[in-house]
């Protein structure tokens, strides 16, 4: 059985570079079902990339190759690496790309054995001369411990911080993140989850606000002018702001890296004894 | 023997939401073949996508599964369905999208049987979560009147309606419809077919004129202004009006929902009885 | 065993032509594997398509059926034709599409024989109805012989010229070339190989000079306003100039056709005998 290979990359589409990814691949594995996950990541956008897998990671099946190169380092001294998160294997310069998708105390190896690459590895091109080729030797289910040597520190790319204030009571009063994906629909994506939130969310993005959360994307929203500004928990599990049937990123100028400030309701002061 | 599906959408491929749809796909089909139709519908342009569809159905194989998602209402009350035309089984929301390749009495049904979805669906993507999990099922073979319950009346969206006016002898004088599609070569296409012009035609669009229909892209045609403007039946039996290695879009500063008049040949009356 | 094909066309990904030819070959070849090597090619340029192709043939499977369309001259009398190189065959029109990938006298044939076509083949989309069926009836491993009658003459498309001066010791002093592709990345590819340039290389290209060949993309080059421009030999085994981690067609404000010129180091004049 030949492990399904899931591929993301920076590559665009418009170049033969991903289909000769491909081709090297399936002239390894030939059986190898490929799977786009994106090649639109911006170039060389590494956090852009990491974001990308962090979210399509839970979904690609149990026993699959991931192979992810976004790689503006490639030819310099950063490390091809290979890590193992349950059934899932992933692939990819060791530029923080992969850890956001591969957390904690994983498996993982340096690609330092030649006899897995094309003969011949451009400066230039480790998609196709180094990373590709391992993936397809991994598809055809060699073993993680083959491929590399044994590396116990995969470098990390520090996730967007979310700053919360804590009430008296213990719960959430504000929560304050960023922008960190818009999509192609323009919704704005920010790194703050349903727990991050606080009680009977006022959402204030780009001079705007926001009251409470809508079920989905036709709900009613608030608007000061005009358009139906919404926020909502979307399928990534992450805080959107939206405009129904349009794009809210054209509608408020507004994109990645733009603050995100959430409130919660205000409460009286509970009494103080006398 | 899975079946092959086939995916079309408006999600874009910048995002990862077509690859994630496509890795929950296989996680319950391994076997399937997915092949993408398009995935640049315009945002939430289901009569794009739904003209889409109708131009492809018909070559996909016969025994296809067609997962079709553009999907504005996601999260309301509209309806989850499935259609079968002869082996063809359409899946997708009932808002008009499959209405145009899925014509007449055909078994259908609302797809209301959790067991074949995601254990959790988000109110923002079906696809992931419902649709694609389905279409996967159909294409391992459960059969249509399993996924859900029995539909009588999907809804449809109105074709954009052909003007025709007929002449003494029952032949088509004139013909009045409108551009419906334009492609990656610019060239514009409409809703009318053959057999909706009359004799010897004279197509009128955008403020020109174009004598005759042209045998392939290029025939010189008529040109008032230094473009040879040519119209001709296209690859998908409509009337497409195009400029040679060119794009007639760009030329004419026209687009969708633009009128196209064609008149026939003006003929001397028939001799009237003294 | 089903044989891969490989795809490429100036077809683009927003209409459903593509999807429309993969159809038509899996109806088929239901097996085959089909991947894309791109179909963005600029709309009718069949030299991008020749450089595209040329680039990526050499890492398609040595089994593989390479199905190249981007066809300007649809329905006119230039012919269809299908050439094996090893193991590998391509299928495409005759109009230099395929003449840089297929150099030397090889087994050509024209596809004259309609029952490897689909029953009726509209003048406008030979991709579907000639070219595509062609290609799956290879993957399924009828011979190129059957396909069609032998074809001793391809039309070629004349791969721009490089000028190079030789000095009084034999070795080049002088290459001059043009940009024949700007990737993604916006790099500027250039038709010169490591072969064509000079000792100790100075690169002169939109009134910008560069000294010396960098390693990888990261290496610092020479900048007079700014950028870090560098010169390197890509993945390609072509001239590619390069800003790091930006765009050099943007930089220069340069692209496909612009005049790259290399010079060798000046040396002393042998001494000459009194």
């Amino acid at each position: 059985m030949t492990r399904p290979i899931f591929f993301l990359t920076d590559f665009g589409l418009a170049d033969t570079y991903v289909g000769v990814v491909k081709a090297v691949m399936l002239s390894i594995a030939p059986e190898a079902r490929i799977v786009d996950l994106t090649h639109d990541v911006p170039p060389q956008d590494v956090r852009a990339g990491a974001f990308a897998l962090l979210t399509a990671a839970p979904y690609v099946p149990e026993d699959a190759v991931v192979l992810a190169v976004v790689d503006p380092g490639v030819g310099t001294c950063r490390r091809p690496i290979a890590a193992q998160v349950d059934g899932r294997t992933y692939v990819g310069p060791d530029n923080g790309l992969l850890s956001w998708a591969v957390r904690g105390d994983v498996p993982a190896v340096i690609l330092d054995r030649p006899r897995f690459w094309r003969p011949t590895v451009s400066a230039t091109f480790h998609g196709r001369d180094l990373f590709g080729p391992v993936a397809a030797h991994l598809a055809r289910s060699v073993p993680l411990a083959e491929v590399g040597s044994p590396c116990a520190d995969i470098q990390t790319l520090p996730f967007p911080a979310v700053r919360r204030t804590i009430g008296h009571d213990g719960r959430v009063v504000m929560a304050q993140g960023e922008i960190v994906h818009v999509d192609r629909f323009g919704n704005l994506i920010a790194n703050l989850t349903a727990a991050d939130l606080p009680d009977e969310p006022t959402i204030g993005v780009a001079g705007r606000t926001i009251s409470g959360l809508a079920p989905h994307f036709q709900a009613t929203g608030d608007a000061t002018e005009g358009e139906r500004l919404i926020a909502l928990i979307g399928s990534a599990g992450l805080l959107e702001i939206a405009v129904p049937n349009s794009s809210s990123a054209a509608a408020l100028g507004s994109g990645v890296g733009a603050t995100v400030t959430v409130t919660g309701a205000v409460r009286s002061s509970p009494p103080r004894p006398p």
